[in-house]
């Protein structure tokens, strides 16, 4: 029951990743749970990994990895995090990538382990490798789609765009899928997402890109405020493309490329709101008038977590004294209240440090009829913006989350 | 359906208070809504309020009226919090104590008016004014569970507890009550709070003890990580028992005092938890080996802010995952995992990274069948420890929180 979001119909292919996928029977027999990312050499790749002190083994040794080599493989399994597995973990994370790389005839540093799904269980890794030749034979161009489908975890939707654009006269595709819908409230990227463009560009370059559009988009996103221990978003650039290869961050085609990219890491990062664990309404928080981009995050990000919001949002209540109570719980040094304005979408609700003189609760109540709306906080302190995402706190989020193991 | 709690079945009037309620028909009518404490001239009192930026027209009144001059009567409504309401809500507040001291006889600012209800709806000042003299009227010395009950909003509980002690040879009283079960997560004080005592205590002892009681109490609980914009304590001592004045934060005295406030204080902050709205289970958090208390804190708030942690925790689930990935998402500087212990009561559930080597999902599961469990998290960098107290979230705190205004 995502708002406002249906599966895509279709994803372009990149030239240069192959991907293939297979059943493993992680933890259900059938489902398709494996998918392994074939890059071809020439590529390059950047990647931002949870800051979660708990992160997972995979996490662990993907970042080791990709400091170490440029990736050839990526290989992904749902069903299991392998977080908080302590030693066994790690060696299974390292068991996976040696067993991939033997039947792709590359190093064990040039393969990229993640997981995702429930923390704490041992990784059944014999079940891993005996599916890779299945997967690594099923490798083909168009199975993004196939590939966004198989990281599902609570997910009701596949997530997944494509951007067309121009370099220097030649056609560029960047495509992205992604995985999340509940411990949601990413730290350096979302729970799973995986770009790729056929564009041509350094690896520096491409990690300033990701780095730009994470912390614009999956960074802006919360469900519960559960930061996850397995949060990774991968970037690959295969430079099939043709154009010369980018080695500046500045100019025209670089500033195309990272629109682009841009886009796709936003959609992306909404696309997991809007499929949020329970969620029945998705809602735009936007700050302005900051000192500073982080105290107009920390007032949209306190807002987004406040459970007494996200119950008003969940019930179509114009509550604003709660959106108020928690702008002043922020913590903001010398705010002044009599400044602020907070607006639901185009309609004023409170100014002067209360209620609107010309606000009706029919007015507040039509806005918050809709599926998706915006509350606007205007600061007047400063001249920073920033938009976070959200979505409600359901009685669904609770029964899902009170039923995942059982 | 509150967690190992029933209403008190009496508390021990405190020598120089009187307490009278009357019903205004703020929200219903016939239901008592107002609260008056009268206060016998020599006794002392002491103030802690909500640190939200937005904090209510009362909050802001009583502090102003309490650094002027020693309270005679206090003003409570339950109903409407006057919070959100600009200067008119200031004007009410001040109205209010006027009608109050004429009434009595005193002057304006010898009245602390607080209030607790619904946020942004303007005060029913004239509704209030007109039941004041039948409050006064009404006033005696043993109506404090009257006025337990009468303060209480979606509170299901009244809460209210009494100590005796001695202080000098002289049989001393603290009877305190207090209200609160949502958008709490106290930065000062918990909603509301009243505890009086006969003792004989200087000005700046008694806000010393009640600060001390305070952070040790009231700022240690969370249902939803909402702080209040009308949160209050009082501690009032009238002096009456007849002993020697305490004029020094030290010695057997004030050591036996301090206790029996703190007490008095944790009973009233855990009952606030016990009955928080949707609550099934008791959770007590404890933090040790921290290298100071702030950083316990930190760790502490974490997991019970997480709303994974608070489904699980409602569902009877040992999900220990969660509670380590909370962890691992505070962003303590420098924090070796491998170091860390986590138990759920006696049973060791996080060693060395991961699952402890020897437990067993049926020791989980026999703990969290209880309603009152305690998450004890050893950090091993340090000798700092602190307890916090919350609750879970359930069906029920997503139904009280959006059916509250309808």
């Amino acid at each position: 029951m995502a708002v406002g979001l249906n599966a895509p119909e279709s994803l372009l292919a990149i030239d240069g990743i192959r991907i293939g996928t297979a059943s493993a029977g992680i933890k259900r027999v059938g489902r398709r749970d494996l998918v392994v990312f074939s890059i071809e050499p020439g590529a390059e790749c950047a990647g931002v990994f949870t800051r979660n002190a708990f992160c997972a083994a995979p996490v662990v040794v993907a970042r080791e990895h990709l400091a170490q080599a440029t990736p050839r493989l990526l290989v992904i399994n749902s069903g299991n995090a392998n977080a908080g597995t302590g030693k066994a973990g790690m060696q299974a994370a390292h068991e996976e990538c040696v067993a991939a790389a033997r039947l792709a005839g590359i190093a064990a540093n040039q393969v990229l382990p993640f997981s995702t799904g429930v923390i704490g269980e041992p990784l059944p890794v014999d079940k891993i490798t005996a599916a890779l030749p299945a997967a690594i034979e099923a490798l083909q161009a168009d199975s993004w789609l196939e590939a966004a489908n198989a990281i599902m975890t609570t997910d009701t939707v596949a997530k997944g765009v494509s951007r067309a654009l121009n370099i220097a006269g030649h056609a560029v595709r960047v495509t992205g899928i992604a995985k999340g819908a509940g411990m949601i409230r990413p730290d350096m990227a979302t729970m799973l997402a995986y770009i790729g463009t056929d564009a041509n560009v350094s690896r520096e370059v491409l990690q300033q890109i990701l780095d730009d559009a994470t912390r614009q988009s999956f960074n802006r996103i919360t469900v519960d405020g559960d930061t996850s221990t397995n949060d990774a978003c991968v970037l690959i650039a295969t430079g099939k493309a043709g154009h010369a290869r980018l080695e500046q961050a500045t100019g025209e085609s670089y500033q195309a490329l990272r629109d682009a990219i841009l886009e796709v890491s936003r959609f992306l990062a909404q696309a997991i709101i809007r499929d949020g664990e329970g969620a029945t309404r998705f809602l735009t928080i936007e700050v302005g008038g900051g000192a500073s981009e982080a105290e107009c995050e920390q007032v949209a990000f306190t807002i987004a977590h406040s459970p007494l919001v996200k119950t008003a949002l969940f019930a179509g209540d114009p509550n604003w004294g709660r959106i108020l109570a928690a702008v002043g719980r922020t913590g903001l040094a010398d705010l002044d209240i009599g400044a602020i304005t907070i607006h639901l979408d185009d309609v004023c609700i409170v100014q002067h440090g209360g209620r609107a003189a010309d606000y009706t609760e029919a007015q507040g109540q039509q806005v918050m009829a809709k599926p998706e709306l915006t509350v606007r906080v205007e600061l007047g302190r400063g001249r920073q913006r920033v938009q976070v995402w959200t979505c409600d706190l359901s009685y669904d989020y609770v029964r899902i989350n009170a039923e995942y193991r059982t």
